[in-house]
C-alpha cells in the first residue's frame, strides 16, 4: 500500500453521475467540498447568530450577488431578497441559456456510468430583512410575497430549455446551520427520482380511475383545515410523523401559475400550519417543500400532476434503514396525527 | 376548530402503507410509538453508557427472548447474542409460518391507499458481550463469526414464504442511540422500493451487456484494497462522501451462500476498512448494510443480483433536498475519495 499523501482536487466543474447499480442520479458538487483529505466527523454546529448574518440588512456585501429583491427599488429597504448560493450546488457558468449545446449532453464513461454535466441554478429566498423574524411571524399577505418571490425566480428559469425541474425548500440542508429565515431553490438538469416515481404513480391512479389523486375528497379523518383555495392533510401512508401536505383544492400542475389572491390565502394556512406545529411540537426545525410539475411536462401529463406544499417537521434523523431500503419507519398513524393537528390550539 | 383533548392510540397492529402519489411503502409502528399528542423536538440523546446497558453481559433479563447464541450452550459465557428487538418495527406476532394467510393480503382502503399487514421479524445481533469493543477492535475471524450469525438468522427467517427480504443494518438507526455494538435484522413482507430499483436497474444493464455490472472489472481509480475473495471500492456515483462498497469478487446473489472461509476473509476486509474510516475521518459513527438478493428471487434474476457491503460514514445529514427529491449532493468526487481510503496508513 502506497504511503499517505496530500490529494489534490483539481478545479473541477459539478457533475451530475449516476451508476448502473442504483440508477439513481448524484450531485458532485466540488464548490461544497473541503480537500478531500480534510474530510472529518463533526459535531452539531450551533446555528449562527444576527452578529455575524450574511443575510441581515446591511450585510449584503457578505452575499454572492443578488438577483432581484422586493420592492425592486435598490435604494429602499428590501423585504425579500433573492441571491445567488455562495456555495452553490450546480454551476450556472457552463452550458448556455436556451439551447443544450455539448455542456448539456450526457456521456458515458465506459459501460459502467453515466455522467451528466454540472448546470443549474442554486439560488437563495432570504425571507425577512430582521434574523430574528420565522416565517410564521409574518402576516399572510408577507408569506405571501415570499411564495410569489419564488415564483418570479421559478418564471426566470423556466427560460432555460436546459432546466427540467425546480426544487424549492425551506430549512435545514444536510450541513447547514444558518437560522436566518431563508429557503433554497435548486435548478436541475434531469428530473429528480422521487419526482419521477411520484409522476409515474399518479398516471397509474389516473389510468385506473380517469381521476387526479390529489383531486379526490380527502378522507375526513386525515384533514386538518379547509380555506377558500386550499386544504392541508396529513397523506395517508405520511412517511415522517406529522408530516403534512398543503393541497391546492382545484387542479393546478405547477406551483408557479400561483396567483397573487391564492398566495394570501395560501400564506395564511402555511403560518397557521407552521405555527401549530411549533406549539405542538416543540418548535421543532422542519423542512417545506414545493412538489411541482417539471416545467416542460406535457399536456397529457399535466392532467394528473398536482402541485402541493410538503411539510416536515424534523423529529428524527434519518438512519441506515431509510438510506440502505427507501423504506420508512413512522411511528404515529397519520389518522391520529391528524387529529392532534386539527385539535390544537394556537394563541392569537 | 374543536378545543384540544387528549387522543388514544389505540393497541394496534403495525401496518405498511403505500398511498398513490408516492407509491412508497412506510410502515406504521406504534410499538415505537409514545402517544401522538407526546411528540416533541428533542436534542440529540447521548449514547448510552455501560452501566446501563442491556447489551452487556449479565444484562440479559432486561432484554426481549433470546433467539440463538454464540456459542450455543446456554451456560457457558457468549460472544454473540441475537435477540427480539424489544421496540420491534414489524410484528412476528400476525401471520402464520409457510404460509400466506389472511393477514399477508394486501387489501385497499378505497381507491386512496393500500395496506399490508405489519407482519415480520426485528432482531438484534448483539456483536461483542462487552460495552466498549467495537466491530473494527474484533479479530478477523471474530468479525466473520459476526457475519456468520447473521447468515444463520437469516435461513431460519426465509422458512417464512411471507418474508420477502433481510435487511441487516450495522449502526444508528433514526433516534437510536445504543452505543454497544450491535445490528439490526429487519425481515419485510414486501420487497423495499431501493432493492428493487437496485434490481431493475442491474437487469438493464445485464440485458445491454450480457454481465452482471458487479462482477465487471472495477475500474482502478476507485479501488481501494482487494482480498481473495473480496474487493472494496468507492462506487462511481457513491451518493454519500467515502461511501464504500466491499463485493464478492465472484458472483454470488445472496449473502447468505457466504461460507466459513469467506467470513473470515471478509471480516478482515471489513475490519481494516472500518479502521481506514476511524483514522482518516475521525471515528464517525457509520452505518453498514448488507444489500443482498430478495429471498424468492429467481434463477433469471439471480445472474444479476450481486449481493455487497455498503458502508456509509455519517459525515452530513440528510436534509430537506434529499428527502423531497431522492437527489443527493456529494462533496468529494468518487475517485478523491477512493485515492484517500487507499493511501491511509492504519496502525498495526
Amino acid at each position: 500500500m502506497a504511503s499517505p499523501s496530500s490529494t489534490q482536487t483539481q478545479s473541477r466543474s459539478p457533475e451530475i453521475r449516476k451508476d448502473p447499480v442504483n440508477n439513481r442520479w448524484v450531485i458532485f458538487s466540488p464548490a461544497r467540498a473541503k480537500r478531500p483529505t480534510d474530510f472529518k466527523a463533526k459535531s452539531p454546529q450551533n446555528p449562527n447568530s444576527s452578529s455575524s448574518c450574511p443575510f441581515c440588512i446591511g450585510n449584503e456585501h457578505e452575499c454572492a450577488p443578488e438577483i432581484f429583491r422586493v420592492p425592486p427599488d435598490p435604494k429602499s429597504d428590501w423585504k425579500i431578497r433573492v441571491i445567488q448560493n455562495l456555495y452553490p450546488a450546480l454551476s450556472r457558468d457552463i452550458g448556455s441559456k436556451k439551447d443544450g449545446g455539448p455542456d448539456g449532453e450526457m456521456r458515458c464513461t465506459g459501460d459502467l456510468g453515466r455522467v451528466v454535466t454540472g448546470f443549474g441554478f442554486h439560488d437563495v429566498v432570504i425571507e425577512s430583512p430582521v434574523h430574528s423574524v420565522q416565517l410564521q411571524d409574518l402576516e399572510p399577505r408577507e408569506v405571501g410575497e415570499v411564495l410569489l418571490a419564488c415564483k418570479k425566480r421559478i418564471e426566470q428559469i423556466k427560460e432555460y430549455d436546459l432546466i427540467k425541474y425546480v426544487f424549492k425548500n425551506h430549512g435545514a440542508s444536510a450541513g447547514a446551520s444558518m437560522s436566518h429565515s431563508h429557503s433554497q431553490l435548486l435548478a436541475l438538469p434531469v428530473i429528480p427520482p422521487t419526482i419521477s416515481a411520484r409522476i409515474n404513480s399518479t398516471k397509474e391512479y389516473f389510468d385506473q380511475t380517469g381521476k387526479c389523486c390529489l383531486c379526490e375528497v380527502q378522507p375526513k379523518d386525515l384533514q386538518i383545515d379547509v380555506t377558500t383555495h386550499f386544504i392541508s392533510i396529513v397523506p395517508f401512508a405520511a412517511t415522517f410523523p406529522f408530516e403534512i401536505w398543503i393541497i391546492p383544492r382545484n387542479h393546478s400542475s405547477h406551483f408557479h401559475e400561483l396567483d397573487n389572491e391564492k398566495a394570501v390565502d395560501l400564506g395564511g394556512l402555511l403560518k397557521l400550519t407552521l405555527r401549530k406545529i411549533s406549539v405542538q411540537l416543540n418548535n421543532p426545525p422542519f423542512n417545506f417543500m414545493i412538489q411541482t410539475a417539471p416545467l416542460q411536462a406535457i399536456d397529457t401529463q399535466l392532467a394528473y400532476i398536482h402541485w402541493f406544499l410538503q411539510i416536515v417537521p424534523q423529529l428524527a434523523g434519518v438512519g441506515g434503514f431509510e438510506i440502505g431500503t427507501g423504506c420508512y419507519i413512522n411511528p404515529v398513524f397519520s389518522e391520529d396525527a391528524a387529529k392532534v393537528m386539527r385539535e390544537v390550539n394556537v394563541p392569537k
